[in-house]
């Protein structure tokens, strides 16, 4: 199945609309041209609408949202709607100002989202309304672990029922959710969280895969997971003693660039829960 | 010709001022340090013509131009055209969006500019108004190959002639052109367009070779061009099977910042027509 | 000394709230990261002085600044100031437009800055009123050498006193000054000035080493300047013959991740003048 997917991604280029943040929206682009895909990034509301008319997928991440890139938001994401095209909401940062978790609320209410994917401190404030995250990072206090991951996945589900998305939620486990099913992946590395921006890629990644493979939004967000983990685990393989998290993130884009479908098929450890 | 204007970059060290976009910003600055110039990067219009002002070349790249930054371009090119400063119009995603098109239909108005760089949908979008460009990358419809290159090159030559700068059509096969001449190149990799921003990058530069070589606008433009072009052959030479686009646009700048004139000189495949 | 310093930074994670130019922030946030710090980036209104809250310090950057995030600045610098979070200022080309200098000074009239870091035309042009500066790089003509080495300490002193900051003057050799001591620095390699954003890097790294060893700001930030310049050092007697500055700064972010305390002890070359 996973093999499919990602081929599918590398026949078909979908055109990703990525309203995102400054801080890594160079990755972002490099890591969609690498799955074989294409980005383009418009914030302005006077072309944000028309630019996702154009496009497969549209990303919606407020990692550095601002008073005149919100309504470009809510403008692209009612578009989407009216087209059909997925919509991917990576809210960073919810939890952790007011204007984040209202504009995230917003968001979810005014736009329908297909996946919403964050670290489990993003996606509880964005489900429960608390404000407990602290910076961009999850809160070690939220972490996912094997003691707590069947009331994760309750939580995941009960969220998906509720907003009609697709949930992935992601770090050290990663639990992906509709209503009815959930996915537990183990692929990836430690070191993924020494690298700005590896939530904001793999959010990137997911909206690519929902382009090319339409109407499996829980199979293709498990896909992408997948392949940003592993990937993750073999740049990690191939990184010297003296190397960090600089040459660590190009490595993994590297690694997306080069995955085939077979390899990410047998790399990929996941578990239907 | 070509050794002669690289070492001009060197031994001047030409301080370009870029209104450009967020999402290759970073790469832009590091190839113009890699090349010799000096980057400054500044678009509020309370400061758009004053730092204009103490520069060498202005870049104007509508990559994600906006509301608060289309002003600033107006401002800084109008001043860069008092002061005889070279401006580059870089008209990423004309064609994709009204905004985009108007804003650079806009600026060919009010500024001046020496060259404008492009793909062949985004070239076409300004020169006749069209609206064929896909995202940011041209379509394939409008690739340059051997069985239409006179028709483009006569195309470039037309439209250097009405809007008096010199027309740099990159692709596979590039093609430069004022009212009089055209040029061809043959430099670059196709896995170029794997890489956000190879474009973007290309055109810094060429600001950087006008504002070293003062009135040799189709020459400066020339000589940018292969420069790319033979440093994207000689960074793609360099790759390991495991390498992705990720090391590819880190080799591509380091190519720049090593390249010497007689290597450009040697490498270049350029042809006057 | 330093080797406590860097292993408190570590041991703490301090998270550093960055309000800073969209050129160079991913390396700012990818630095953080690897000296063991954690970044967060949010520049609206709206929202800076809640992120600065949950903060432990904060980069005031102008590197690109705008109408819209300066009053971000000083909502987001007031904040830190009643909430005792040091705060560092980066006054990115002051003296290169009126807007800069302009805002520079506003700043520092707003804001109680722990430490303010810049390259001697910077630091002049903030200090005595000046417009010397060409672009974001020091002017040749204010180049710190050893014939004028006692009359910079003197002046970053003198500014030490009246702004009551920690003066941190970073070029060949670095000068880092209260109002009763200064402590030069001689590690780092020329070709850090080929990179883009060693000085934003720089005033992050800074950051993060103030938050995590409170109320000794000139100690934190001679071993913040020690570990760059130490690092790049390292970095570049890793460069191959074929590497350029895009390699380089990755490197010099990979050896800020692989950084320990005794390394930084043995191969920090400073003296307290």
């Amino acid at each position: 199945m996973l093999q499919k997917m990602l081929e599918q991604v590398r026949a078909h280029t979908p055109l990703v609309h990525c309203i995102t943040n400054y801080v890594t929206v160079n990755d972002c682009a490099n890591i969609l041209l690498a799955c074989g895909g294409s980005p383009i990034m418009a914030d302005d509301p006077e072309e944000a609408a028309d630019i996702t008319s154009i496009c497969n997928a549209l990303v919606l991440n407020i990692g550095t949202l601002n008073q005149h890139t919100i309504p470009s938001m809510t403008l692209a994401g009612r578009r989407a709607n009216e087209l059909g095209h997925p919509v991917v909401l990576d809210p960073v940062g919810a939890g952790a100002s007011a204007l984040r978790t209202n504009t995230a609320h917003a968001l979810l209410n005014d736009v329908r989202c297909a996946v919403i994917r964050g670290n489990i401190s993003e996606i509880k404030a964005l489900a429960l309304g608390g404000n407990s995250t602290k910076g961009v990072d999850a809160d070690a206090a939220d972490a996912i672990d094997e003691g707590n991951l069947d009331t994760v996945v309750a939580f995941a589900k009960e969220f998906a029922r509720k907003s009609g998305a697709v949930i992935a939620i992601t770090g050290a486990i990663d639990v992906i959710a509709d209503a009815n099913r959930a996915c537990l992946i183990r692929n990836g590395h430690p070191m993924m969280s020494k690298i700005t921006g590896t939530g904001c890629m793999l959010t990137a990644l997911i909206a690519a895969y929902l382009a090319a493979n339409p109407n499996q939004h829980f199979e293709s967000t498990v896909a992408a997971v997948c392949s940003m983990g592993l990937c993750g685990e073999r740049a990690h393989a191939r990184l010297s003693s003296a190397d960090g998290n600089a040459t660590y993130r190009d490595r993994i884009i590297d690694e997306i660039f080069r995955l085939s479908g077979d390899v990410l098929e047998e790399g990929a450890k996941y578990e239907i829960r």
